[in-house]
């Protein structure tokens, strides 16, 4: 029958509908999309590679009719109303046991409810998180996926296809219940900020305070790609470096803005983490690090009050063989820092919010494929099969002694940030993360003291349980 | 008419709402209260100062039966679905023009949405924040109301009478529309929860560090409330180090265990700040503290394994003046910062949230009264007198000169902390938002750099305008 023709199906043909379909199509599954616009359409089946069976509609019909059953029908169109609206119009045309997909960039608890409205309809729902870009997305994409988990099993082969590859593991595999999909990707994106708010105090340090120029910089963040540094962002930051500047003369990382935009992914996980109780200041200092980087005019005016810090000479240009080595191991340890802060709140999250994450999982389809990609993420994923239920990956005696071996640089760097006027704020906060989740005893005792002292709030005692209440004096 | 006998009302005797209206008798006005318990409302008759009107009673009709119309009701309960509870049985007792006042821990959108819901009634609503704790209750608490300017003026006199003084200045004055009220206070409890996490930092540094003991410390926090510290906090933090323990040996503050609690309040003014892309650092890093003090026993398991912090010998103890002397100028910056963060936001807020705030009377009203209550609000009340729209309080050049004065201690005392360990991430991270600041160069420009490089997302450039999108090689 020809209603039984195509294997998958995609709402929305915008460029990573588009491309991730393609990629769909190219390892053998047929690949059918419906965007109302006819250009989309048609650009789709115009890209399809040859040999491979696609199929552009501009009716929900046509595409549901030609669908194989269960039908496994992807959502990508913006996140919010966009994707109820969707839904609400496939409803009348998929069967029971069909399989809705939000691929989106979707607030977690908007797919908690889109999940809990059509399970008692039988539709059974699976929100996707999808890392990699529009080159990910057609070549091979990290995805996180949560939700029905029989779903996921009809799934798996499509994706397992198209995911990218790490050892010959796939990058995709099942995230735990309800939203644990989109959850997981928000965390990945919370990390994300982190990681490239960290190189980016440390190209001040090594700009500003070094003195190098781009050229070196270039050398030096591709040396760093090839050792312990090994990632993603460290890579495409040393090609930045080499990017010349077509409008102006020079390298066009010197003409851009510092005014850092958002979409707000970076943001919920730290409003998030929060409501959970969860600590995770590198994140927290990546999104204000944003937030004050948009207030261009006043940081200038502020400039002229306070004095210009830019230097006659660059204040460590004498000392750029240290400062390197320390900036490289200061780098590599808040950057495993604040890995530690994002698994330490899915941990969190797999308990609190009863997502039952395999924390695992996340750290392996995290190896390739995405933005967050690195070698360190082997490591942490041996770490999760030693001890798969470690509450904070800190308490690994793998990453312990990597942590041991560099956490000197990080006090060297975040003290000469501090003493010389570098806002260096994601490395300091690594640091102060790491001291504080390493000692047995903090000074809140005081601040306990303090509640109790204007608020009756009580207190704990080190030595008896129960809630104590001073009449202070 | 008996009905017409009394001048203010109040739901709920709890300690809070007892309090405030024995305060309101005291001041000459006729106090009646309400609470369904009999024992409540028979215990705050008898705790009326003589010479005073006041009566308990233990049915909603009553009190507003015998209330001056336009009535005055003040709803004292827990915060949520208690107040909506309280509001509907008033509804069907009250009349067009009376006023409901809310002075408890609300949520500011609660306080919008009831004000918006009361509106068309007729109802005139006030959510009023009460900062001073019990004791500020009865002699004299730091008032911020919002909402209907109208009803404040009816409200003025008994609450003008109540509040603290300063000056002959009543601690309490109009905070803008809508939920200004709530938001101004939930940003001072954003403050004092800054202050109090870096009040906590420098003890750490003096006693584990310097080796001072509770005696010592007592003298210093004393002698800094007697300079340019000088406010609240400070003071019963010298008072905290002299309280002797009764139940175990020594001083108090060494028996109480490192585990903060928290009643929301510090976290939803983090969250409320990202929203609107507003940076405070040292209040985040507030929270973030207070949720790894939670973690004790991870934390002891983790100086387990990366090593003690306590030191043989107080590593700073030979050098215990200066670091006096820098902890006093690093905190004293440390607390202008905060204030700073907080302003910053209610001027945000004041613009973006529609809610005219009045920035010279959050500081006015903050004078004397409540948590944060400090000699250097002066400062800051002089700073918007002089220009009551400046965006930023670090613009203003008596606080530009205070910062100078003291920056480089501020500098030095989180350069000592990250070298040795000791997690003073208030302190740094009130650093960081200087510094970051106050430079007209931040290094988000790699970062947009990356952020078109694997997400096609754009930037801008120094040079010319537009959004610019460029092909990284």
């Amino acid at each position: 029958m020809d209603n039984q023709l195509y294997d998958f199906g995609m709402v929305g043909l915008g460029v990573m509908g588009r491309n991730l379909l393609l990629n769909v199509a190219d390892h053998g599954f047929k690949a059918i999309g419906f965007d109302k616009d006819p250009q989309k359409t048609s650009s789709f089946e115009t890209a399809a590679t040859a040999g491979t069976t696609v199929k552009g509609v501009n009716t929900l019909e046509e595409m549901v009719h030609q669908l194989s059953t269960p039908r496994r029908i992807m959502i990508l169109v913006p996140a919010g109303k966009p994707v109820d609206d969707v839904i609400e119009s496939l409803l009348p045309l998929i069967d029971k046991g069909d399989i809705i997909i939000d691929g989106g960039n979707t607030y977690y608890t908007d797919t908690l409810r889109r999940y809990q409205y059509l399970q008692p309809k039988g539709i059974q729902f699976i929100g996707i998180g999808v890392s990699g870009g529009e080159e990910g997305a057609r070549t091979g994409p990290s995805m996180m996926p949560g939700g029905d988990k029989t779903a996921w099993e009809h799934l798996r082969p499509i994706l397992e296809s198209i995911a990218a590859k790490v050892n010959g593991d796939p990058c995709v595999d099942y995230m735990g219940k309800g939203a644990a999909g989109h959850f997981v990707k928000m965390v990945h994106n919370g990390i994300e900020y982190a990681i490239m708010q960290l190189i980016c105090e440390v190209y001040d340090l090594l700009h500003r305070g070094g003195g190098l120029n781009n050229d070196e910089l270039h050398k030096i963040f591709a040396s760093w790609n090839e050792a312990e540094l090994k990632s993603y962002l460290i890579e495409i930051t040393a090609d930045i470096f080499r990017q010349k500047d077509d409008i102006g003369n020079g390298f066009l990382v010197d003409s851009i803005l510092d005014k850092a935009g958002s979409k707000g992914t970076g943001k919920w996980t730290s409003q998030i983490a929060m409501d959970m109780g969860v600590a995770i200041p590198t994140i927290d200092m990546a999104v204000t690090m944003r937030n004050l980087s948009a207030l261009k005019q006043e940081r200038e005016k502020a400039e002229h009050l306070y004095g210009s810090r830019s230097f006659s000479q660059a204040p460590f240009a004498s000392e750029v063989n240290s400062l390197t080595t320390d900036t490289r191991k200061a780098l590599y340890t808040a950057i495993i820092l604040s890995y530690v802060q994002g698994m330490a709140m899915l941990y969190t999250a797999s308990q609190e919010l009863e997502m039952e994450i395999p924390l695992h999982n996340a750290v392996k389809v995290w190896r390739g494929g995405c933005i967050i990609r690195s070698t360190l993420l082997e490591t942490f994923y041996s770490a999760y099969k030693h001890n798969p239920q470690t509450s904070n990956l800190l308490l690994d005696e793998t990453i312990a002694s990597l942590v041991k071996d560099n956490i000197g640089s990080l006090r060297k760097v975040a003290a000469l940030a501090a003493t010389n006027g570098f806002p260096a704020g994601g490395l300091m906060n690594a640091l102060t993360y790491f001291d504080a989740y390493s000692t047995g005893r903090l000074p809140l005792n005081l601040l306990q003291a303090q509640r109790d002292y204007f608020g009756a709030h009580t207190y704990e005692r080190i030595d008896k349980t129960g809630k104590f209440h001073t009449q202070w004096v």
